[in-house]
């Protein structure tokens, strides 16, 4: 029942991101990144507020990785939610796929631009800043995602139970972390943080002609938010020694 | 008394979505989704903030729905509250109605184009796509209207008491679910998400010589958010049958 | 000290409305609504949790007679309240005033333009409406205002305690029910919302040589809240006379 | 381990705040000041929810002073904090300055302009108003960020316990004022509201050419928050002052 939660969690959470990055950047181009702000706090708010008491509603691969450092989730149990969550990615971009219409102005090529996650001639700013010589590379990518991935973790994890489960402050936090997260590198990398929903995009997108195969640009993806999860888990378990000694000392 | 609750509610969420609606979309219009998503979520939220001690704020045929099939409101009471829903979303749509001034260049038509839900040449993409040759069908119009009515009657529901009143994380709930419907399903069929809403404004449309009659559309306003109502009751229905059993099987 | 507590707040709360509202207008036209709406949602947020524990950061003098009517404040308290919440507008506005620098070409008269409230010929949208043959009148301005009022008014005086000061629920819920409230109204009358604000800035207008002298228009941003006040008094007395019968029949 | 957290701290949510202030007035220029709003919100919400347990999330030198004057955090302390406060800032700005890239077209010197506190010629809103023959000079910078310290530092002071660390509101308080601190000084100052942001972007902008030398107008984002603090504490000590007495008369 768990792994099904994370499941459905992980895709009905990143269905609206992928359908309204979309439609808010080829419709409502003037409003720039504030709705993707927005779908994103109330995304992960929403889907953590329903799935919270079922699984903890993790919804991520690396704040599952943070969990089973940390002990609050165990090694056989995350690795189904990993499992789980990974699947819930490519369902939601397989739903994608079906439902946008297309025609012979409008593929699913151009549809795929938008929501892929990527860096240099695959980042989201990478039309804007065209004229200008630079590019949004690989060390920004990892820079943003990392920087993102420790505030997206730290608060997922710091808000489960000792059991894995969420406590009352959970979908709060992952709502606010995952918004910030989003502001901070949907100019860059089209806001992956999380690596079920990049690696969902990337496999349905493969093949589709895009400039660069969004394959090949993944690992960033995976490396930057389960690092980030495990300097989290570090910083959470010298914080829990810290607070132990002391204890003793004071005793 | 609760039935007066739903309808004064659902009046009071409906009316300012309204009028917000069609003037960030009239006069505002660079300002894109984003004034959309706010408003949903204020106006939930604070009418169910308002609301929820007396009748639980359901505001939502489907809501009141799932809670019957949970039994969390009795088959009589739910009737009566769906009733009073529909008769509050036409109300707001009749004031709406009266109080927008209409001019030989600004005619009823006008106004109603920007609030009716619909799909096809009534999505409120209609004019975007027109050049593109896509439209917005009632395939992608069922698929968001029923991943949004997941959303907004699963935060709904779960959040009421035994009783079919709200407990203390209704409203905050209630306002992301339908603020991430809104961004979800906007640019498609302008934002349903509560048949009451659709409803009202369908009827007080009604012969004002819009491109598509709404009557003709409303079904799917009826239909998506009723059949996620009966996929929520038995989701939870079914959480509770495994925690039993996992209850009994560890007794 | 809880009427400095009511001045100070009003005061607090009032100023970087007037500052946002006209530098959002002037400086980030394309911005549209959504800076009013959040400024709204957080300057009333932040100033009710400052002083909810001091005087229930009541800030408004409609919300004062709601919390009269229902005796959750005494009339001579109320009535200090109330001169205390028209005096912090006055100071916003005229702090407001001293701040903002003036040339030949900006004048104090431009400034104010953007902020009054007004409807008519001084609605914030008359000139986006003058070529279309309509303007938003007395009617509109009421109905928009009323309808916020009874919000805003049921917000903050649900949430406040037998004793006039706030729950823990009344700075959020405050919050919500102002930005829906500015959301609603500002477009037809720049969001008055509370008289004190709105009389703040009609007295500091006043001979500055306006289109429509904003004291002329200033009697419907009172009468509307105040009357939106009396009918929430009056549904709060009804529902609990209700509650006390129904006690009553059952035991 | 607490100093630790400050500095962890101050540059996790320094440095968003950089990276998006930056690329939405840079790449997404007609969504105006909401991005920056709504970042504001976001970033300093998360890291007080991350660290509030730990540190108290001051965060800010402005609210230790006042944390120390109201004895909630000991004077050594209190130094220890705004120094590694300070060094948090100067990390964000200095890894600002590292993952940004630069060419011959975009140079350090364009990225810092959009960043660095100023006023007059180093004003935000500079370009927009130098048609207009004014300028938003210090006395506006000093009212509008010394109103907006008033509220920051009175949320995040007033929702510390006694040991100073946060209290359960500690998160929301913070975040909601510093959305309104940055909505109000944005167009004005660049919204500077904590002196260690300040200092960190003014230290590593030195010498990049910029039109006004950041360090020379650095006095005023340290002398308004500073004076914001004192009277906050000596508001929050008057009035503890006046209940004690309350208290004292009857008994």
């Amino acid at each position: 029942m768990r792994c099904l939660a994370e499941f459905a969690g992980s895709a009905l959470a990143i269905f609206p991101l992928l359908i309204v990055y979309t439609l808010s950047q080829l419709i409502y181009q003037y409003a720039g990144v504030t709705p993707i702000i927005l779908v994103t706090v109330l995304s992960y708010g929403a889907v953590a507020a329903l799935f919270g008491k079922v699984s903890g509603a993790q919804l991520n691969p690396a704040v599952t990785v943070a969990a089973m450092l940390t002990s609050k989730t165990g090694w056989i149990d995350g690795i189904a939610y990993i499992v789980a969550q990974v699947l819930g990615g490519i369902a939601a971009a397989a739903l994608y796929t079906i439902v946008l219409p297309t025609s012979e102005n409008v593929t699913g090529q151009m549809w795929f631009t938008v929501v892929v996650n990527g860096f240099d001639d695959a980042s989201r700013s990478s039309s804007a800043l065209s004229g200008a010589g630079i590019s949004f590379g690989v060390m920004l990518a990892v820079a943003v995602e990392l920087i993102a991935g420790l505030i997206v973790v730290g608060a997922a994890v710091s808000t489960l139970r000792e059991d894995g489960t969420a406590d009352s402050s959970h979908a709060w936090a992952t709502a606010v972390a995952y918004g910030l997260g989003a502001a901070l590198t949907y100019p860059v990398t089209g806001a992956a943080l999380n690596p079920a929903r990049a690696t969902g995009v990337a496999i349905m997108a493969h093949g589709k002609g895009l400039t660069v195969e969004p394959l090949s640009q993944l690992w960033v993806f995976w490396i930057a938010p389960v690092f980030a999860a495990a300097l989290v888990a570090v910083a959470m378990i010298a914080n829990q020694m810290v607070a132990a000694a002391a204890a003793k000392t004071s005793a």
